[in-house]
This record gives structure tokens, C-alpha cells and sequence, in this order.
């Protein structure tokens, strides 16, 4: 008997859908312009729910989590197509309007870059549960996609912002905590973390055209597995240092024990910051700047280890995005 | 207090959804190309039902209705992208392989066209109802997609196909009929029309390369739901004789009143059939063989009469998809 994991590999690979080889379809355009796709179903109550959330911040995470993949490949966003199905509750209460001025904000963020806007989508009746399918359009140069598989033995690992932030927010939500939070912004910073995630389009781009990532993914499902998509796409093994992890500042005033900042920091899903490999001694140090080195790329292919406190041990993939 | 549909054609306006406008989003590819994009949502209990289908049924429904919106503009097929939300108690079932083995054979059918393939899409457990968002890209040369706006008065109106039977095939199945049916063909052939619908990607290639369709609309909600969209984006009205409607046969043979025959086959959606007008007396009469004919489009702007036995009826929009 295949287990759930298994199944959906299986699927995914034999048609060819997401995840599999890459965070985008890539397509060529024209002569100059390569096009990235990219689609991401969020079901309530799997992915979200509804009494945690604001229907703004809903319709922002819908787009933001698309946008993540064409920021992973160092792409510039130009369209979306977002989907919905509504159950009957919700019909009149100004949720769907809502939802769509979360979607309006994330779209002018993004305008800079040359996001367009909505082109279209579809709008539909559900029996009880809401779901939402969001797909983006992004563009990069004629064969600059950054994929996951250019990663080299002696790369540095980097990833571009602080982890764990989203798996302690979706912790407190689980234990009650709703956002705004009376205890103040130390809470609702990591709430926000996991309500509000934020593409960093800006972060791929650069990191695309400087020539910098060698590979790169954005962290979806946690540190743990996505770097096991890079491992294996490129055929390399990798060293992750505990001591090198950027953690949230807030989940460590929340959460005192290392070893549960570090689990979230490993296997947290949602971050969506980006992960990536850099052969740094060919870079110039002020252009990893603000970045966190967190360990290196190896030629023992498949196998990725966690030194921490001088000790090695072997890490498996053990991220999750489901609620 | 709005209706839900005036809701829904708010949102759909306010954020250029879907049916504003068009069946498809056009965009310029290259400087001999545009690009049609059109999605879909498909929901268990609203678009459809489980037990009266078959997963492959499903597979090639979902991706076909995405299809006729490309074939409504006379698109080509390239590609498309299906996410898919699945509950616990099928996912070891063999249903989502059968599923994609539905869309495959829609692939395969359009191969000839230029249809690639799936790109991607997602894959996600739902709590407990199936959802399926079909995204299908096409191509036109530059400037020549057929739109909803183009009918002009004396145009005539035609449509590709018989209409009514998905409608009868519905009714079919509400009365507890399956298919394969015991009673034999003239049943399946209705539940199949239901079921298995196909888009006419041959026709719209046609109408729109040789210029023959002025405007054109894919038959998803029904003659007088679809024709009403083509008068408003055009500025005419519309004349429409029910002794010309193309009634499905096998509709005519199992319900014999010609009330419902016409009721049928003006307002059952999901014929998939294209609605097109034309001016023929600038059109070779062969061109337009296998077409029919059903009434002309007049200056009357934003009023539909139907004409029968002699005698004039106001025709409202009455189409539906919904189970």
C-alpha cells in the first residue's frame, strides 16, 4: 500500500504537475522572454480557516503563496487568475469583496515589478467549504530561470530571511491566540507570519540577475524538505548548521527551548523566504549582505546532515504545510 | 438586498473575472500572437455529482469545458494547468489516476490542434467534497480572436449543433438513469451529452480563419442565457425561431411534449455547442453547411423575441448551470 506521500508523488510525476523538477512551469514567450506558471489550491480547514483569518488576508495568501514560486525562479509577476468557490454563508457578508481587496493589495505591491493585475478567474458555489485556486504568470530572460538543480558541491546554503516564525504562529493560533492579539505585537508578529506570508520577488530578481543563486526554492513546506527538492534535483548532499539557523526573534522571546526553535526553524512550513545556493567565493561579499549562511552544499548525494553542537546527525525531511 | 447573481456579476466586473466581457483573457504573446487564458472551477454537488459519473468523465469534463472558451474565440489549445482537491475516502481509490487518464485523452484528442499537454497544477486533500480549477492557455494570430462584441443588426445567428440534450441528459440523470443504461443508446447518447461534453475547437478554428463569425459564445448556460451575452456586448437584439432550433434527436424521441423539447433546448446549459453570428449574404453558402440556422440579430437593441408558430415572445435569459 502506497501511503498518501507516495500517491501524490506519484501523480504529480506521471502528469507532470507542480513540485515536480521545479517551482514553475517555464515557457518559451518570444525570442528574448522565457514565461513561469505556477497554480496553488488553498481548501479550507487543509489550508486555512476561516474563523482564524480576515478575508483580506485570505486573498492576500492566495496570490502571495503563487507569487513565492515565481519569486523562487527569479521571476518578475505579470498576471494572475484567481478562482473561488464560495459556500452559501458567506455569499452576502462582504467576504468575497473582501477577499478581493486582499487580492487588489498584493497586486498593487507588486506593480513595480510589472505585476498587471487580475486577468480573470473564476467564481463558484461550494456546498460548505471554501477553496481557492490562484495562478500567476511571471517572466524572466530567455533562460535565467534560477532552478533547482544548479546547486554545486561546495556551495554555500543561504537563506534570505529569518525561519520559524510561521510554524510558531500557526502554534498560538492553534492554542487560541487570534491576531490582533491584547498581549500585543509580539504575538501578532508571528501570527502575521502565518496569516500574511510575503513573496520575496524583490530578494529572486536580484538574486537572478547579479547571477548569485545557483539554485533556489521557496520555503513552502520547511528548511528540512525544500532543501531536499534542491538536494535532489542537483545531485549533491548538504550540511546545515543548527547554530547558524536565522530563528525569528519573536519565537525566541515565545518559545524559550532551543530544541523547539530549532524543530520549527527545520520543519516549520510557510516562511516562504528563500533558500538558496551561492558559490560565494566567486561573489562579492556586500552582495550576500543581509542574507544567512546557513551551511553548504556536498558531494555525499541524498544525504543532509545537521551539525549542532559539534555533533552530526542525519536530517530528514519532515516539513509540512497542512493544518 | 442584491440577488446572488447580481453579486456575482458585480465581483465578476469589479475584479474582471470571468464573462465580463469575453470567454477568455486576451493577451499579446509576440508580435504575431495573442494569448487566450480561461479557468474553470468545477464542484462536487454544484457542477457535478460523483456517483453519476465516472472519474475519466470527469478528467475530460473538466478540462473540455475550459477548451470550448478557447474554441468561443477560435483559439488554438496549447496547454493547461488542473489543480485538483481531493477528499480522504478517494484518494486510495484509483480515482485521481483515472481522473488525469480523462484528461489525457482530451489532450491527446487536440494534439493535432497544438494542445501540448499539462503543464502542472496542484494536488490537495479537501475535507470532504472533490473540486477540480481547470486553467487552459490558446493562440490566435494577432488580433483576430473572435469576441462577444462584434454581431451586427441583420446578422444571422447559427449554432454549430444540437441543443438540448445535455439539459435532457441532466433530467436523465435526476430521474435516477446511469450510464451505461440498460435501456441502451438512445439514453446514453443524452447522459453522455450531460456527461462528456466536447468542445469544438474545429468549428471556432474555422469560423474564425475563414471570417465567417461576427461574434461568438460557447453554449454553457443556454441559448437564452448566452445569446442575451453576445446582444449586451454587441448593442443588438435578437430574433430567434423555435421551429429552426436544432432540437438534440434523441431528446425529441424520449420527450415527446414540444413545450419542453423548446424549453430544453433554450435554456439547458452545457451543450458545449458554439453560438455565432454571421453576416452570410457576404459568406459562400458551403461555408456555412452543418450549421444552423435560428434567427438574426436586429437593431432592437437588448430585447430577444422568439418567434413561434407565427406568434412573438420576449425571451428571457433563463439558462442555468447549476445541479
Amino acid at each position: 500500500m502506497r501511503t498518501e506521500f507516495e500517491f501524490i508523488q506519484h501523480i504529480k510525476k506521471k502528469y507532470n504537475l507542480k513540485h515536480i523538477g521545479d517551482d514553475c512551469a517555464v515557457l518559451p514567450k518570444d525570442a528574448k522572454t522565457d514565461m513561469l506558471f505556477t497554480a496553488d489550491m488553498l481548501v479550507e480547514d487543509v489550508d486555512f480557516r476561516v474563523d482564524w483569518t480576515t478575508p483580506e488576508l485570505l486573498g492576500n495568501r492566495a496570490l502571495s503563496v503563487s507569487l513565492s514560486d515565481i519569486a523562487a525562479m527569479g521571476g518578475e509577476p505579470r498576471w494572475a487568475m484567481l478562482s473561488i468557490g464560495v459556500p452559501e454563508n458567506i455569499w452576502n457578508s462582504g467576504f468575497v469583496e473582501q477577499f478581493y481587496e486582499g487580492v487588489d493589495l498584493v497586486v498593487s505591491t507588486f506593480r513595480a515589478y510589472g505585476m498587471e493585475g487580475l486577468i480573470g478567474g473564476d467564481i463558484s458555489r461550494t456546498p460548505d467549504k471554501l477553496v481557492i485556486d490562484s495562478v500567476v504568470c511571471g517572466e524572466v530572460p530567455k533562460g535565467t530561470a534560477v532552478l533547482r538543480s544548479g546547486a554545486k558541491p561546495g556551495d554555500s546554503i543561504y537563506v534570505t530571511g529569518e525561519v520559524g516564525g510561521a510554524a510558531a504562529g500557526l502554534r498560538l493560533l492553534h492554542d487560541g491566540r487570534r491576531c490582533p492579539d491584547s498581549n500585543g505585537p509580539r504575538f501578532d508578529a508571528l501570527l502575521l507570519r502565518q496569516l500574511n506570508p510575503f513573496p520575496h520577488i524583490a530578494d529572486g530578481v536580484f538574486l537572478r540577475r547579479k547571477k548569485i543563486a545557483s539554485a533556489m526554492i521557496d520555503l513552502s513546506d520547511g528548511i528540512s524538505s525544500d532543501l531536499a527538492h534542491i538536494c535532489s534535483q542537483s545531485g549533491v548532499g548538504a550540511v546545515v548548521y543548527a547554530e547558524s539557523l536565522p530563528v525569528h526573534r519573536k519565537l525566541k522571546r515565545i518559545f524559550r527551548s532551543t530544541d523547539e526553535q530549532i524543530e520549527m526553524a527545520l520543519n516549520g512550513g510557510e516562511d516562504f523566504e528563500l533558500l538558496f545556493t551561492a558559490d560565494d567565493k566567486k561573489i562579492p561579499p556586500d552582495a550576500l549582505a543581509g542574507f544567512y549562511r546557513i551551511g553548504e552544499a556536498t558531494a555525499n548525494v541524498g544525504i543532509i546532515e545537521l551539525i549542532r553542537e559539534g555533533k552530526s546527525a542525519i536530517l530528514e525531511p519532515k516539513g509540512y504545510r497542512h493544518f
